[in-house]
């Protein structure tokens, strides 16, 4: 990188004055029609300068937004979601228990929303069990209306399955009820309310399940295991609960092989970018895809998990974050979908 | 399934009254920042007992709706549509009449829309050949604009290819149009307007176009075969024409293999979640996919089709919707494009 | 193809009077509840025959509008985006430059919207090099706020990404920054602002950049090489920066192979429908699927790329649109995202 006229410094060091920039202004030119553009700048009569210098400190104060959010990342927040749950045992069985109830979720620095919760968590408590384990998982409904709990992905018996009225009836406010069966299929799967659920998982109630296979394919091997839960709606856009500069960075060493476990509860698609190295997609829903294929933008729909290994050959901070811009970033900076994989050496 | 306290029983056998639910109340509890719960429910005073009977009558409310839903599934209404058409033969030509004209089209119990269909069927009616078949569609116009018919998927030669002003004229008001063709190709097609498309699709001009293949892939050998047509467009989020409980179920028995062949005649996407069992995809806008790959989740764009098996090894009712949960669940029960897959002993 | 009764001639030979589609007119029935049709037409009453007459008239009037769109096709506007851009050489070094400014943009013929853009192009200007090649990219930035380059799918060292405040201080307005990197990747990329990038990319500031790789696969060698960038923000619906009728068809001759590099720069998906002929897809986001497979509908989510090569066999002018129809079709005609493939003998 060469700094040719009034430039700034690479790799952001916080070395150049941001007056640096107007070392070598140009005419604002007036919008033009079609293709015949003047790039010379000539010389500038004072109006023109003052235009500029408006422009340069507009500039300045926008940039001065977007540099806080970035410096801020990643930003402390009351709460974390997603936390690996362990179970309790009896006997052979492991016993997760979940109360449902509502709580104050801070889902950006100073944000903070009404949310329902697992465990007083958004997304809830991850739960990670073995292919073949015996699982119980008892659900005590602390909110103000029924719920249930399906298990988004399990191939689990028929009366296991929580969808209300049938398969069982709802879990009224107050009661607790319990789920049994045997983990038969491995991958990345979720749990989730399957009552009034367009407002229940929208406040929050879901969460990670992830079931390692017993026999793993070569392919999926990785370093780093990483949960990414993909939301967009009560807690707005959000990544494992927290919109930027509150989410979690992944940071891995350069050789290292991080896997990603995307997973969209929302309502709407997010093709989620990774800068600096292709992404190596080998699971749709938990199932191996039938050979791996690379990508470095990859769409994810409501109630899709995939699973990608990223193979961390690329040194330095690399932003990662759905490409629906909106969802990504406003005038004000970075916010909601926006993370960063950070190789270091 | 243990029911451990104020619990219902699963399955859903209509036994156990509303009232057991709360059993064993719990206070309930402020909201909370952040993860330090107290989850013990200590002695309850009276105010807090009003609460909780408050919530609990409100849920029995909420609860009474859901269930009359599914109570309710799979529901009558008046109209059928994707349903066989029987060609009439002349020589050794398949012919096909469809008549496109105004209708009234109860896409739910008691919700009467205004749609335009063909032959007073939305979708309208199944045409199915066999890859070789001489076709003849005949297209009568009794709506009050001119229309045309485009056989979306199928390779027909470039002027039957019904796009006005491009391969032919518009088909007037009171007109009667003829298409005529050697099907060359097979698959999960589909045919619809496409003229004023945005409104005469979104009003119901569109349908189920199969070709079954002269020499069938085994993988596409299947005991049921389903045809789901997805739609989100004037008549609300429908399934072949029909928002739940007035959606079809479909019935196996175990050890079964379903075909479903989605395609998506809506605006939007639409990922199609089925509970219980993965499918398998195998063909995408009826081209077999270079090798089948398994989901639980398959998100349907406008205008693209994806043939999957199930193959039925789970007993029992498994729900089978959209998992844009807005498109599927609102707070008085589930609607829209929600159906069943069935599994039988 | 057969005219049966006040039909009209295909292939739209404009010699047909449109009071011909009126020679045998129908009882326009009135809406029906049900499946119970009564196609027979019967002796018509005078009010009937003026209700007929007005539906056809006001047909009439809509067909003229799609007509008119047609005939337009494609029509001429003020500026062309995504022409390829010459690289002047430093040496080994191939160097772009290129001037962010605002200008006045014709989208589709009389419609002009305020845009920002690379070389008052939207998109800006192609980038064509080779893998392995030295590549220096000279941004001006005449903009009234800061922005940045990012290489969206190169692999690039860090400080080249183009993240302000990641990777780099934003490029504030009269500035001048460098970018040069070895382009170790191949193909289908884009190039877009990542400052304020929701605004920035959302007025114009994107375009493709294309690597062709030093071993080309066998099946993806194709006489013509078409980018297709799909647009949604601020331009309204368009294909490289225009709307039908102002979109660019793609012509081939019989038996030629069509590459066709999809990119979404918009917020939406775009399903692009291809009519009369599939496409194979033989890469995402620049690489190799690990089977090429074939679809007639490709969904495009926001940041990805897909490339696919048409086998041109089918004679004529097909049509080509994003199957969002609202994307594509009003009552006033086509419009948006609409071309066509036109192969000719």
């Amino acid at each position: 990188m060469t700094v040719i006229a009034g430039g700034v410094l690479a790799a952001c060091k916080g070395k150049v004055p941001d007056t640096e920039a107007a070392a070598s202004p140009q005419t604002p030119l007036p919008a033009k029609l079609g293709a015949d553009s003047n790039l010379s700048g000539g010389t500038m009569p004072p109006p023109a300068q003052t235009a500029l210098a408006a422009q340069q400190a507009a500039a300045d104060q926008m940039d001065a937004m977007h540099e806080a959010g970035i410096k801020a990342f990643p930003a402390k927040t009351a709460g974390k979601g997603n936390q690996l749950l362990a179970p309790v045992m009896d006997g052979k069985t492991k016993v997760f228990n979940l109360t449902a109830r509502p709580i104050k979720w801070e889902n950006a620095p100073g944000m903070i929303t009404n949310a329902w919760a697992y465990n007083d968590q958004v997304p809830g408590p991850m739960i990670r069990v073995k292919e073949g384990d015996r699982v119980r998982v008892v659900l005590k409904n602390e909110l103000p209306e029924s719920t249930s709990i399906h298990f988004h992905g399990l191939i689990v018996p028929n009366e296991q399955d929580g969808v209300p009225f049938i398969t069982q009836k709802p879990v009224k406010p107050g009661a607790t009820y319990t789920y049994e069966f045997t983990v038969s299929n491995s991958g990345s799967n979720m749990y989730h309310s399957h009552h009034n659920s367009t407002k229940q998982v929208g406040m929050g109630l879901l969460g990670a399940f992830i079931v390692e296979p017993k026999n793993p394919r070569a392919i999926e091997r990785a370093d780093i295991d990483h949960v990414m839960i993909l939301n967009d709606s009560q807690g707005g856009y959000t990544l494992n609960g927290k919109g930027f500069p509150a989410t979690e960075p992944i940071v891995a060493k350069r050789g290292q092989k991080v896997r990603i476990r995307f997973m969209n509860e929302g309502i709407m698609i997010h093709p989620m970018h990774l800068h600096g190295m292709p992404m190596t997609v080998i699971s749709k829903d938990g199932w191996p895809q039938p050979a791996p294929w690379k990508c470095d933008t990859l769409n994810i729909a409501p109630g899709e998990r995939w699973d990608v290994i990223v193979n961390c050959t690329e040194l330095g901070t690399w932003a990662f974050h759905c490409h629906i811009l909106p969802h990504a970033e406003s005038e004000h900076g970075m916010f909601g979908m926006v993370t960063a994989l950070i190789v270091q050496a």
